[in-house]
């Protein structure tokens, strides 16, 4: 599939701005043929420089296991257009079904791991390379990992910051309160104003 | 001091939900007759049950000398009307000033570890016993932590949920997007409906 016209890269130095207000991202996963995708709430940067994150994966999960053999993932940002199926993918296993068909999700491939990356219906996404820390991937199911590429909708991130507007609802991201309601950012504040 | 008459005990069954959309939180520590407090954009659950979360301390901070001796931290939420404030704790250290005075900020012991617990303008706190471990402490500035009590304001938790309405705004939670800007919480969306 041809990559999705509005997206243009993200400095590696503003990709922590993606996930900063903990957005609930689609985990995408993909190793010998096979792939798949997952909800997740639960990720945040950990460091700047270099580029660094933590998602938590369930250890028993598909995606997991994916994530150990492929050596990566992506976090891919879904707009509010996407809210039913981020919530639906999580109520099916990726080992008994492609998720990706099932839903009809077009992906790419990314640049750097070749991780798949949604542009439809997403805001964004960064490609992350998996840093093996087997430890607290088993004790806490948490996952950390080297950014190595991202890239953003221009309509609603753009010189290195988020622009919600009424023009781009559809695109914004959603957060997760439980039970299946999400909210969306709403008003902006600036600090020491 | 006294409790905020508006503060109720939270089920730890659902203390992963008052962080679990991504809000900003002001990280509390005592130890040793000396105190300090500092804001956080990173942080996330990590598990149900036990209730354990995760959260990014830069390890060269006081606040990072304060939980290694006192064994633990807090978490508050500040709402909306403690933005500039939010911001403004992260510009000086607590090694050179009481940030608590210095700011007008109020905190009582919390319940389980004694941690100070921040409630008036904000919208809720977790206490949290420190997990030892040295090495994502080190490596990612990440401290594991196990939830041991937590309470949030009626108003606007209450019932294991959020509550987001125009009467409660002060006391919404915020989302650092960078460079001092925060978005609130917007319009809810309910999935699979």
């Amino acid at each position: 599939m041809d990559p999705n016209p509005h997206f243009r890269p993200v400095a590696l130095a503003h990709a922590s701005r993606l996930i900063n207000h903990g957005p609930t991202v689609l985990v995408t996963s993909a190793a010998g043929g096979q792939r798949n995708v997952m909800a997740a709430a639960w990720s945040m940067p950990v460091e700047f420089d270099p580029p660094r994150i933590a998602v938590v994966i369930d250890k028993h999960t598909w995606t997991h296991a994916l994530v150990q053999a492929g050596g990566g993932f992506a976090l891919c940002l879904p707009g509010t257009a996407l809210v039913d199926l981020c919530f639906a993918v999580g109520q099916v296993s990726g080992r008994d079904v492609d998720k990706f068909a099932r839903h009809g999700l077009q992906a790419r491939p990314g640049p750097v791991l070749g991780m798949p990356v949604i542009e439809d219906g997403c805001a964004a996404w960064l490609e992350c390379r998996r840093i093996a820390e087997p430890h607290t991937e088993q004790a806490y199911d948490t996952c950390f990992a080297e950014v190595v590429a991202a890239a953003a909708d221009e309509r609603i991130f753009r010189d290195g910051r988020w622009h919600f507007d009424e023009a781009n609802t559809a695109l914004q991201t959603i957060h997760h309160l439980g039970g299946g309601r999400f909210v969306r950012p709403g008003g902006t504040l600036q600090a020491g104003g």
